[in-house]
């Protein structure tokens, strides 16, 4: 290899000129847990055998690896009692085999699929959407970056909930959008600081992001506390992205009500997906809806830039689009139902079992989503100098992935994913339990 | 609704002030195929049967609209001679049912999906590639936007073939990329004009495009001229982005060298997808590929970069990508041969009838892909102002949809896509023929 190829090269990815390529250093959720897995001991399935079946030798059992149970990611297919409706898989297996739509879809989205979100979402809102309304992506993560890309333009800024969902501040970086984060009150239910947010807020601010059902924080919105922030949207001329992957995944006493129903008050940017409601993350069918009665988003230049964006995408499969009619049309109530009943018995164990642990502590307890936020008290933590280090020591010494809340922008707290099977979710906070024991000052004290 | 919102919201989507959305004013061709088809008199289902089944009342024939033919989108699964490996079908149908694939893969694609690809593609490689080189993506497209988005930084420019894919341009238009476009030369069978693109570039140039078997030209470039490509990108200390989704869709006597076989030489991105050798566009199904041998894109910053942008990206269903291991393996030879052959058949049949009719002109047979460009002679043409106009007029008059070449970058062109039935094709040019026949000054001549 010839020099000026190695300087070629060296120069154009390492960057040591003004063309450096800036790469947002943001932590993702992906990368951290990644390494979090990478620092526990895996027992080989062999060995997971043998603990099962292995007489009364405790000294032997212990030495064996603990098999690993993740709390860190929002898959909850990880865990066999979370599967999807046979409905949706049939739906699917049936456009696929129907050779009808193994073409191209209009980089929009098939307009039957665009009516059936439409009609969908339309069932809770006051003014109902229309298919023009409803743009299809390849899972929520690509509505947030089309939102994101559309709406982003020289000096423009975002607020962004803190603690939050990580890709928004990836994708602001990506697309040199300012990211100013607003807090979430962890003793008022995590709503939304709102006086940080008109403190915040600017000339230059492109959105509101709202998340809610809430990531990282389990917390549900009241009516009242969405339409406050809708009318803070107006006051502050912007508009609001509502993300509610986790739409209809309540458990508590508050229903869930979808930011559109103010869209009247501020223009409302709806995503969403299949992906958690319906547990197919991996399908990746999402959508970006514009919420807003007055025609904001009606505009010709808005909708020409949208279209444009989609053309460069990629989008979901056509046939899984095709078959989004039929699941939302054939999914019993009943399924939906379970999985609720589901996640309020994993998420009760999660409180429970937290209530043993005196060094964290859990502010609020969830009312939907998948995960809670849960508080370390390091000062009755012996040798834990952060949340990081509570999270690689957790995964090393127990063999359990808790996600550091760092990730999600909030130090010395960590995120549990309480969307596990009960036995294991169970297995896991006993061992937490153990792990908090062991490293707390009063060793002989309950933790 | 109050005044002070009109303001805010016209305000941020009508951009009367210096935070404008600037949206790319590019042509594409998604946009310009829905006017001209708006444009058609399309047959309804009956008028058609009419047509077929109709007595021998001449009169009542000829007032019943044509049925639309289509040349105009590269998507050959729109015409049944055309269609997907049972193999394929049957391994997505598989992996489907198997409920194991409804979950999150990692972002840049599921390891066996990664690896079943570097081995397709090591295949006609002298360095062999690894999985690590392969980033999963929603189709070729989100190859196209993820290449130019991790190499794009402030001030940078691109390369772009003229004719090209107008992707390219869209692309650059959102992530601030400068266009410098350098001709593909007609009389050479659409070789790059290298001189040109030594001429283009600056430091600034971060890759310089190539998409062979070409779109829209059907072009085939040999190996010499890919290596001439190489050595010109590492003289100009840049890297080439090989669009290869035509790979191996080639019919005339030169074989397909894929630009990886050149790495070596200049570090070359390799873009490709299931969609067209598979004839399944709809399935979203592209790869990204670091080709480059010294290892200029194993830089950790580079593979730092990348990784994070496919966590924005939303990517293919994990199911689809489970199957491709599967698909590569089993589809068989003659399945591709079939296409090939079908492909040579009815390039055959556009030049033969193009031959007759003197107002348009192939410079250049196609020898690969799926399309081919054609020259308009207007002087001979009475009453058509310019490819536009004649696209327009075609599908009025004879509801045939060609591509104006303005659309490609070439105006007073148009694009013909030859992937049709033959007999849909032989009536659409016949169509053609007589259209041009009729706006021709030598009405009484031959065209
Ligand atoms: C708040 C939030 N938004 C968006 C997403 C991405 O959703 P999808 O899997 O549909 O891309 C997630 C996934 O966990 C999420 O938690
Ligand atoms: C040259 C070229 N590149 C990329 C694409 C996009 O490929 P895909 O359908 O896999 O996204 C096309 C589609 O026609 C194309 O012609």
């Amino acid at each position: 290899m010839e020099t000026n190829v190695v300087k070629v090269k060296s120069n154009m990815v390492d960057g040591d000129t003004n063309q450096d390529i800036e790469t947002p250093n943001n932590i993702t959720i992906k990368g951290i847990l990644g390494l979090l897995m990478a620092n526990t001991e895996t027992a080989s399935d062999d060995e997971d055998e043998d603990i099962v079946n292995g007489g009364g030798n405790l000294l032997i059992k212990m030495k064996k690896k603990k098999k690993v149970i993740s709390l860190g990611m929002g898959d909850p297919t990880a865990f066999s009692c979370f599967h999807s409706p046979a409905v949706a898989q049939d739906a699917v297996l049936e456009t696929l085999a129907s050779h009808k739509f193994n073409g191209y879809a209009p980089t929009v989205g098939l307009p039957q699929t665009r009516k059936a979100i439409a009609d969908y979402l339309s069932r809770d809102l006051p003014d109902k959407l229309c298919a023009d309304d409803v743009y299809i992506t390849a899972g929520c993560t690509q509505a947030i970056e089309t939102a994101l890309s559309i709406l982003a333009r020289p000096g423009s800024n975002i607020l962004l909930p803190r603690p939050g969902f990580p890709i928004y501040a990836l994708c602001a970086a990506f697309r040199h959008i300012e990211v100013r984060y607003f807090d979430l009150i962890p003793d008022k239910g995590w709503e939304v600081d709102l006086n940080a947010v008109e403190a915040l807020a600017d000339r230059n601010t492109i959105a509101i992001v709202v998340i809610n059902p809430g990531n990282p924080c389990g917390n549900v919105y009241s009516y009242q506390h969405l339409k406050e922030i809708a009318e803070t949207a107006k006051k502050l001329r912007t508009i609001v992205i509502a993300d509610e992957v986790y739409g209809h995944l309540v458990f508590g006493a508050k229903p869930f009500v979808p930011m559109g129903v103010f869209g009247a008050i501020a223009p409302v940017l709806t995503l969403g997906s299949l992906s958690k409601r319906w547990l197919v993350p991996g399908w990746r069918l999402g959508w970006l809806v514009t919420n807003d009665p007055n025609g904001t988003f009606k505009n010709p230049k808005f909708v020409e830039r949208i279209k444009k964006y989609c053309d460069i995408c990629g989008g979901p499969a056509t046939f899984i689009q095709a078959a989004v009619p039929r699941i939302i049309e054939k999914t019993e109530e009943v399924f939906f139902r379970k999985t609720i009943n589901l996640l309020r018995w994993t998420s009760d164990i999660c409180c429970e079992k937290m209530k043993e642990i005196p060094c964290i502590s859990c502010p609020h307890k969830p009312e939907g989503s998948m995960a809670v936020m849960v508080k370390l008290n390091l000062s009755i933590l012996s040798d834990i100098s952060d949340d990081i280090d509570f999270c690689f020591k957790l995964a090393k010494e127990e063999s359990v992935i808790v996600l550091p809340g760092l990730a999600v922008g909030l130090k010395n707290w960590i995120r549990i994913t309480f969307a596990a099977d009960p036995s294991s979710l169970e297995e896991a906070l006993g061992r937490l339990k153990s792990f908090c024991h062991r490293h707390s000052y009063q060793q002989n004290g309950h933790c």
